[in-house]
């Protein structure tokens, strides 16, 4: 159903660089798929002229003007702290589902615990498609992805929202136009858009993360040489450390990539709750990555994925070289420029783990 | 509810000083409220006979036997991996239900969800208590329990399973032996059992385990001088780690009590899955729970807590001095001997907390 809808994007309020994730994330991997953009500050310009990628997709006003585009879905492009339902999204929502839209949620509410969204959907016969409603079946984790064939690389990050969806991303595309079969996990509400698949580890009860992550692992592995592994929030979150050491340990890396973002000095999100926590250096959090995978395997942080949206060109080049002699890592922004330097790595990681299986 | 009942406890086939944590706990700390236990395979002896510890409480074969004791409620004593409901289960429970007892459980899967169970239930009035179900608002974690007045103490383990709520349970007795003010926070099916209020935080979804941890941190520290948080698996868990860290990060704690069985040399439980994990020296682990603590806050291993139940007496004071040597830390058995060292490790913690507070 996913892979065929045309999307109405609900960006209400928050449509930017840094604020909605989701909705960026269809913008730059399903372009074709987005008819419209919602958001009412904006409305009127391009998608290309608030993000700099994009093009000429239009942002509207509302539900109701955006009808003229022609979609078959409304997405929830953005995710409020704590993913329940904003209420001043209800009357959007009504107007879509009215107008036959089914609705793509990445909430943590389920839509269809909401009587008046379902029961309306059910009358107009459209629907509710929860990209966070987890599998009811899975495994409690046993460390068992760390025996699949295929090197499996996870993206980590010194933050949550901060590249490792989209880094994990970038280095599929560029390793699959080297010839690599690359299998990709996807661990969050929009990795699971954008792939079709996956499994939200944020959103399972707490005993299963690590065993839904093993069962991506493993599913994503078969016929793979490669096994790219969508990164979840950072093991310094003090909200979300949790997910992030319980997707480490059921995904079993054979190696991984940090990302991080150079202008920012902090944690953020949670409307500031997080500022008392300074981000670490980026040594530090490589030395925590892979102390929490000592006791299982060696694995490494091969290579720095920075995030420099936000910087001058003359001032990335500067911050991914920095990072690179920082940390004696490959380092490049995979977005920005040429990811090879990461690609070569993760080669190498490949290479590697063939020699030690023979 | 759960203060007024008085328990026939299901144990089939599992009943045993390390198989059935739940059942044990109840005869442990609520030894007034349990009529008799069921295990086929022990019928006629006594839980003493059994255990080393609960006198004369009778072992039946079947609730039809264990009616004659006049229990109110059958209480589902041990936690199959996965908390999945066994079908060789269901018969028990409907003839405890037509006998019109309530049924206590802590099993993941929520007994209210079978329709069988719960269409009979309602049929002849029992109540159905899920002590793993979560409440519905919880907040993300944003570290303020750190915070609190209070001195919290949180109990680590080397493994699952090793004594993380008995040890906390035994220091509450004793620091209130001592005249404290002490509160609980239960975060395991057993506590809340125990306790009659917490949250089962591996049950939360994963991303509100640190929110949960934390709204208990601060419940249990109101009036409170002391708060004595249960522990939850263990760092190097392979299934269970997320909700170590996620519980870590929510608790804030300001000392950590680490616990840990000498005989033991690998991660228990699963049916074998995580013998290829060898538990760590005492050493490392303290060195991984400071380390995953040092980035918000100081918060340091102030003691260790063996459990002894399946050693000697010298070869148990022997374990105790060498824990003591190894970690150059106050070390106890808090059930088989006096608490007093760890007490007071925890005392001169809260001394130290208030002088800085001043």
């Amino acid at each position: 159903v996913l892979g065929r809808h045309q999307y109405l994007v609900l960006a209400d309020g928050r449509f930017g660089p840094e604020t909605s994730k989701t909705a960026n994330s269809a913008i730059r991997y399903l372009p074709e798929r987005v008819r419209g953009v919602i958001e009412p500050r904006s409305s009127g310009r391009t998608v290309q002229e608030i993000l700099g990628f994009g093009g000429n997709i239009p942002i509207v006003s509302t539900v109701a003007d955006g009808l003229a585009l022609n979609p078959t879905a409304l997405l929830i492009g953005i995710a409020p702290t704590g993913g329940q339902l904003p209420e001043s999204w209800r009357p959007a929502l009504k107007t879509a589902i009215h107008a036959g839209l089914d609705i793509v949620s990445g909430l943590h509410f389920h839509l269809a615990d909401d009587t008046e969204i379902s029961m309306l959907a059910r009358a107009h016969g459209v629907q509710l498609l929860d990209l966070r409603h987890p599998p009811g079946n899975l495994p409690i984790g046993t460390g068992k992805a760390r025996l699949v064939e295929p090197t499996v690389v996870l993206t980590v990050g010194t933050d949550c929202n901060i590249g490792k969806m989209t880094a994990a991303l970038q280095l599929r595309s560029a390793l699959v136009a080297r010839g690599r079969r690359v299998g990709f996990a996807a661990t969050g509400q929009t990795g699971i858009l954008i792939e079709g698949w996956g499994i939200a580890v944020d959103a399972v009860v707490a005993d299963f993360v690590a065993g839904a992550a093993e069962r991506l692992v493993l599913q994503a592995a078969e016929g793979n040489e490669i096994v790219l592994v969508e990164g979840q929030g950072s093991l310094i979150h003090p909200g979300y450390s949790g997910v992030t050491l319980g997707l480490l340990h059921g995904a079993m890396p054979s190696a991984m990539i940090l990302c991080h973002q150079p202008t920012r000095t902090t944690v953020s999100g949670g409307g500031g709750a997080y500022e008392w926590v300074r981000l670490p250096a980026l040594g530090e959090a490589i030395r925590r990555y892979e102390d929490a995978m000592a006791h299982f395997r060696e694995s490494r942080v091969v290579g720095v994925a920075l995030n420099t949206y936000d910087l001058g060109e003359d001032q990335a080049r500067e911050a991914v070289a920095r990072a690179a002699e920082e940390t004696g890592l490959p380092a490049a922004d995979p977005v920005r420029h040429d990811p090879a330097p990461l690609v070569d790595a993760i080669l190498r990681q490949a290479r590697s783990d063939e020699r030690k299986a023979v």
